[in-house]
C-alpha cells in the first residue's frame, strides 16, 4: 500500500497517468480556499466550506464543500493514519455508548475462501481494537435524539452547512415550484431536529465513523449526490478505490457507496472509511455472498447478521437492505423485458426461489433494526425490483416492492431508526413523477434516493446524460439524494475520469433541481458566474464552475494565449461578433444617455397598430437621439471621463 | 480543397488524427445498412432509412436516418460534384418555377474587403449559373401547396419517413403525456399536408437545394435536432466545416446551421449546401455585417436584402431573422445580468440604438416574406433577446419579443410562408413550461425551435448536459426541434469530437422526449436494446445504441477480449454477481416449474397482515417447491431437453 500517499493535485495528476502508481489528490481547488465557519449558535462548532475568490472587487462566493481535509492547505494528510475524529467527543459526551472489543476478523471477511485473485491487500495499519456500541437498552440514532427534543452537534453542523449563501438572501426573490416541499428561508438547528424527528431527513453517521462531517439528506435541504466506487473480481484494486473516494468527494460527492464485490472487501472498506469525511454506504449482502462462496442459496440470516455487525463496527453509515424483495413479487419480475437488474435484488430473489421461503431480510427486519439503532446506521431500503428498462418502468413488481418498503419504513421509525428509500432505475420522463408521488405517500416523506432515472435505454456510453435528465427532474419533484451514473454504466467499471464526469453531471443535475425548487441560496453561484461571463472575467468564470480545469482546458484549445483570459471575446464568435461585447456597449450607451426603459417605450408605441401620428412623434425623438450619438463620435463604449 | 475527399470511416478516422488532413466520413454505421423504402402510396418515392441487423434471429430494427448517401455503401461520393438532386424533378414538375441567371458573386460576399485572414478558399467547382425562382406571382412554399389541398412528393416522403417502426405498433401500448399534441397512430401524407397547412409543421426545403431529403419539424412529428457549424475569424476552415456537416448528420443531426462569421462565407456555404442532404439554415445578418466591415450601424435594408437573395439562390432552407428585436425592447435587455447574448440580437440592438430607429427587419418584414415565398425558405424567427443566464429567464425583454414573433408569424402565414420560432436560452426547470405554453398560444402552434435551454449556469464544459436536461423537458412539452449545445459552449469553437458529443446528447434528449410524449414507434429501439442487454447480445447492444463505437470502446477498456463480447456478464459486477444472469436463471426456473405469477401469489398473501393460517398453508407449498428444486439437481439453468 506504499503507493497510497498524499500528493498535491499536480503531482497526483502526473503520477496517475504513468506507472500505475496512484496517489490521492490534495490541495485547494483552484481559485478557492477551505474555510471553517463558526456556527451562529456560538457552540464552538466550526463548519467546513469553500470560498471562491473573484477578481474586480467582487465578493467571494461560498459554496457547499464535500471534500473534507483533502482540500485544506493546512491539513496534514496521512492515508495510513486516517482522518481526525471530528465527532468523537460529541459521541462520547452523550454518555450512551461504550467501548467493546471489535469482532475478530475472519479470513472469509476478506473472501479468503479460495485462491486469492486480487494479489492481497495490506490491512489498514491503524485499526482500532475497541469499537463503540450503544449501551444496553440505549438507542444512539439521531432520530431518537431528535424525538426527545435534543439538538445534537451534528444537527447544528448541518444547519450551518445548509445555510450557505443565505446571508445574501435579501438581494434575491425566491422563485420556484417545490411540489409541496417546505424549504425554509433560513435553516435553524431546530428545523434540522424537526425534520429528523419526522423522518423527513436523515443524518447518516455511524458512531464508529467519527471522521465524517455531518450532512443531511432530505427534501427540504440541498439535493445531494452519491458516488459509487468499489472493486469487482474483474478489475480495480484498493489503492485505486481510496483514490476514487477522495477524487469523487473533491468534485462534490456527498456520500460514497463502497460496492466492492471481489476479495479483500473488509480491508478495502477499512481504508476507505478511515479516510472518508463523507458518509459511507454499503450493500452488506454483497459481502455475505462472498462468505458463502457466491452461492445465493447458501446465505443464512446468521451469516448476514454477522456481516452487519462486522460492517457496523467498521463505521458504515448506511446499509442498503433489500428487504422488500419478497417471495410473491419474484414471478412478477420474471415476466419483464429485463427481469431483475439489482444485484442485491437478484441474489435475494434467487434465495427466495431456491428455498421457496419468504426473504430472511424481511422476516428478520426487526432484528436488523436492533443492530441499526445500536450504532446509528441508517437504512437505505433497497429497490431490488427497480426497472432495468423503459419497458419495465412503474410495473407491478416495482410498486409492490415500494409498498413493502413503506411498511418497513414505518416499522423502523417505531424504533427511531433513520430510513431512506432507494428508487429507480429506468423510467421515461412521463412516468417519473408518479414514482416520487407514490414514494412520498407510501413512505411518509422518508428521503428518496434514486438511481438516475435513465430516461431512455438507447445511449450506452452516455448514460450519465440519459440519467442526468431524469435525476434533475426527480430531484426537482422531491428526491433528496441522486445516485450518480457514469459514462461506463452498463459497459464496464468506471475509472477516475468517469468518476469525475459522473460526479459533475450529477452535481449540475442536483443544482438544477435546487434552482427549480426555489432553494433560496442556490442562484448565488449562477449569478456570480453569469456576471463574470458578461464582464469577461474568464478566470472567475472558470473558478466558479463545477469543474474549473475542464472549463479552462476547453477555452485554451482555441485561445491558449494567456492574454485571451482577459480578452473581451471568445473563439466562438471572434472579437467582432461577440454579442456580450456589443451588449455591454448597448448598455453603456443607454446608461450614458440617462435613457430609462420607460423613456424608450414612450417614444415608440408597441404593437403593429402603431398610428401614423405617434410614428411621426417618435421619428422626431429618434433623430434627436441619433444626432446625439453622432456628436459623441459614434462610439458606444465611452471612457469614464467623458460621461456627462 | 484537395483535402476534402471521401474516405471510409476507418480511413477518415485515421487521417483526421494525423497531419490535419480532413476527409468526410463515409460507409455504413456499424451493424447497419442504408435501405430505401418505397412509399406506401405507390408513387415510386423511395425513402432513406437505416436498418440495424441483430443476432439470435431477432428482427432488424429500422431507425430514422439523417445521414444521406454518405452511409450508403452503394453511393459514389464526390464532394467537388455535390449530391444527387433528389427533388429536382418534383420541383420542376409543379410548373411554377423558372431558371434565372444567378446573382453575380461580389468580392464582399466572401468578405474580401480587407486583408484575407483565412488563407483563401477554392470556390465550389460545380456552381450553377442558372438558379430557380418562382415565376412572377407564384408562391412555391409547401404551405401554399398544402393550403391548396395539394399533397406534394415532399409531404409523402415525410409521411413515410416518420412512420418508422409503426408497423410493429400492434405489440405496443401507447403511453405518454403529450401536453395537447396530436400525434397520430399512423402518419399519412394527408396528415402531413394538414399540419403544414395549419402552420403546425414546416418542411424547410429551398427549391435551390434539391439535394435535400424532405423532413418535417412540428410537434406532432418526431422531435428533431439541429447542429451548428461554421467558422469564425479565430478558428476553423472550410474543409473542417464540410467535414463537420457530414459528421453531424452521420450521428443524427436533422438540420445544420452554418453560422460562419469569418471570411469566405459565400464559398464555404456553397460547399456545404451542395453536399448536404439535410436542410441548411443560416443567420443572414452575419454575412451582411461582414459586408459592411463589421460596423453594425452601417447595415442597411438594401445590403441585407441583397444578402437574402444571394443565400436564397444558393439554396439556404431557413433563415434566422431577428425581426422581433424592436427598438423599445432594447433598454429592457440593458437592465439584465447578461444583457443580449444573441449575436444577431445584439447587432440589431446596436443598429436600433445608433439610429434610434425601429429595426429594418421589422419594418421590411413583408418584403422579406416576398423573397421567402419565391424560393420556399422558411422563417426561423430569431429570439435575439433570449436570456443568457438563469437570472434573466422569462423576463420582460424575452416575452415582449415573443409577442412580436407571434405577430410576425401570423403576418407570414397570410402569405403562406412557413415559420418556426426560436426559443431560449438559459431557463431554470420551473420556468421552462411557461415558455412552451406562451409560445404555443402566441405563435398559433408554429413549431418551436429552442436552444437547450440550459438549466443552470454553473457548469461550463458540461453545457451539453445542463442544456440536454432542459431540451428533453421542453421537447416533451412540445418543442419541435432542439438546437444542440456542445461541451465547448461559452468557451470555444467545437471540434469534431464536440460535434459528435453534442449531436448524440441531443439525439438522446429528443428521443427521451418522444418516449414521454407517447410517440407510437419510439420505444421499439429501447426495447430491442434492452432485450439484447438482458440476453447478453453485446454486439447488438452496441449496434442499437446511438454511438456504437463509444459503447464498444468503453466495454473493451475493462474486458477487451473478443470472447467477452458474448460473455454472460460485464466488468461492473463480474461473472458471479451479474444480476441479469441471476435474473435469467430465476426466470428460467420459474418457467420450468410452470409456475405462473398467480400461482406464486396464491401461495403467499401480500401485505403485512398475513394470517398465521395462510402462512402455514404457504409454508407447505414452499417446502414442496424446495424439494422439487433439489430433485432437479439444485440447478436453476436447465438444458432445454430436461424441461418436463
Amino acid at each position: 500500500m506504499a503507493d497510497i500517499a498524499a500528493r498535491t493535485e499536480k503531482e497526483a495528476e502526473k503520477e496517475n497517468g504513468k506507472d500505475g502508481a496512484i496517489g490521492v489528490t490534495t490541495g485547494p481547488i483552484r481559485g478557492s480556499k477551505k474555510i471553517h465557519v463558526a456556527a451562529q449558535t456560538g457552540s464552538g462548532i466550526r463548519v467546513a466550506m469553500r470560498e471562491i475568490y473573484l477578481e474586480g472587487g467582487e465578493d467571494p462566493v461560498r459554496v457547499y464543500d464535500t471534500s473534507g481535509p483533502y482540500t485544506d492547505e493546512n491539513a496534514q494528510i496521512d492515508i495510513s493514519k486516517g482522518l481526525p475524529e471530528l465527532r468523537k467527543d460529541w459521541i462520547l459526551a452523550r454518555g450512551d455508548v461504550e467501548y467493546v472489543d471489535q469482532r475478530e476478523i475472519k479470513p472469509e471477511d476478506n473472501g479468503q475462501l479460495g485462491p486469492d485473485r486480487s494479489g492481497g491487500v495490506d490491512p489498514f495499519p491503524n485499526v482500532r481494537e475497541k469499537v463503540l456500541r450503544a449501551k444496553a437498552g440505549k438507542n444512539v440514532s439521531q432520530m431518537h435524539y431528535a424525538r426527545q427534543g435534543i439538538i445534537t452537534p451534528e444537527m447544528e453542523y448541518v444547519a450551518e452547512r445548509e445555510n450557505l449563501g443565505r446571508a445574501r438572501l435579501a438581494e434575491y426573490n425566491r422563485s420556484g415550484e417545490s411540489f409541496g416541499a417546505s424549504i425554509p428561508d433560513y435553516v435553524t438547528p431546530e428545523f434540522v431536529r424537526d425534520e429528523i424527528a419526522r423522518g423527513r431527513a436523515i443524518i447518516p453517521n455511524n458512531i464508529n465513523h467519527p471522521e465524517s462531517e455531518p450532512m443531511a439528506i432530505g427534501r427540504n435541504f440541498l439535493v445531494k449526490i452519491n458516488a459509487n466506487i468499489g472493486n469487482s473480481a474483474v478489475a480495480s484494486d484498493v489503492a485505486a478505490e481510496v483514490d476514487k473516494m477522495v477524487w469523487s468527494i473533491r468534485w462534490g460527492g456527498d456520500t460514497v457507496m463502497d460496492l466492492s464485490t471481489g476479495r479483500n472487501i473488509h480491508d478495502t472498506r477499512e481504508w476507505i472509511i478511515r479516510n472518508s469525511p463523507v458518509p459511507i454506504g454499503t450493500v452488506p449482502i454483497y459481502q455475505a455472498l462472498e462468505k458463502v462462496g457466491g452461492v445465493a442459496e447458501d446465505l443464512t440470516w446468521e451469516i448476514f447478521r454477522d456481516t452487519l455487525i462486522e460492517q457496523a463496527e467498521q463505521g458504515v453509515d448506511y446499509f442498503t437492505i433489500h428487504a422488500g424483495v419478497r417471495l410473491p413479487y419474484v414471478p412478477m419480475a420474471a415476466k419483464r423485458v429485463t427481469g431483475i437488474v439489482s444485484r442485491g435484488g437478484s441474489i435475494m430473489a434467487k434465495w427466495c426461489l431456491a428455498h421457496h421461503k419468504e426473504s430472511f431480510l424481511y422476516e428478520h427486519f426487526d432484528d436488523i433494526t436492533e443492530i441499526m439503532k445500536a450504532y446509528d446506521i441508517a437504512y437505505s431500503l433497497g429497490d431490488g425490483l427497480r426497472p432495468g428498462s423503459i419497458a419495465d418502468a412503474n410495473d407491478e413488481a416495482q410498486f409492490s416492492e415500494l409498498y413493502t418498503l413503506g411498511e418497513l419504513t414505518h416499522r423502523a421509525w417505531k424504533s427511531d431508526v433513520q430510513v431512506m428509500i432507494e428508487g429507480p432505475g429506468h423510467v421515461p420522463m412521463h412516468k417519473i413523477k408518479e414514482n416520487m408521488e407514490k414514494q412520498l405517500e407510501v413512505c411518509g416523506e422518508a428521503p428518496f434516493y434514486t438511481l438516475g432515472p435513465l430516461t431512455t435505454d438507447i445511449a450506452p456510453g452516455y448514460d450519465h446524460i440519459t440519467s442526468g435528465i431524469g435525476a434533475a427532474q426527480i430531484g426537482w419533484y422531491g428526491t433528496a439524494m441522486l445516485c450518480y451514473v457514469t459514462p461506463k454504466e452498463h459497459l464496464g467499471l468506471p475509472d477516475r475520469d468517469d468518476v469525475k464526469v459522473g460526479v459533475v453531471t450529477y452535481k449540475l443535475a442536483a443544482h438544477a433541481a435546487d434552482l427549480a425548487k426555489g432553494h433560496p441560496a442556490a442562484q448565488v453561484r449562477d449569478d456570480a458566474l453569469s456576471k463574470a461571463r458578461f464582464e469577461f472575467r474568464w478566470r472567475d468564470q472558470f473558478n466558479l464552475s463545477l469543474d474549473p480545469d475542464t472549463a479552462e482546458e476547453y477555452h485554451d484549445q482555441t485561445l491558449p494565449a494567456e492574454g485571451a483570459k482577459t480578452a473581451h471575446f471568445c473563439s466562438m464568435c471572434g472579437p467582432k461578433f461577440c454579442s456580450m461585447k456589443i451588449s455591454q456597449e448597448v448598455r453603456e450607451f443607454a446608461g450614458k444617455q440617462n435613457q430609462s426603459a420607460e423613456g424608450f417605450l414612450a417614444s415608440e408605441k408597441l404593437g403593429s397598430e402603431t398610428a401614423e401620428a405617434s410614428r411621426q412623434a417618435a421619428e422626431a425623438g429618434m433623430k434627436e437621439m441619433s444626432a446625439k450619438y453622432k456628436d459623441m463620435g459614434e462610439r458606444l463604449y465611452l471612457p469614464a471621463d467623458e460621461v456627462k
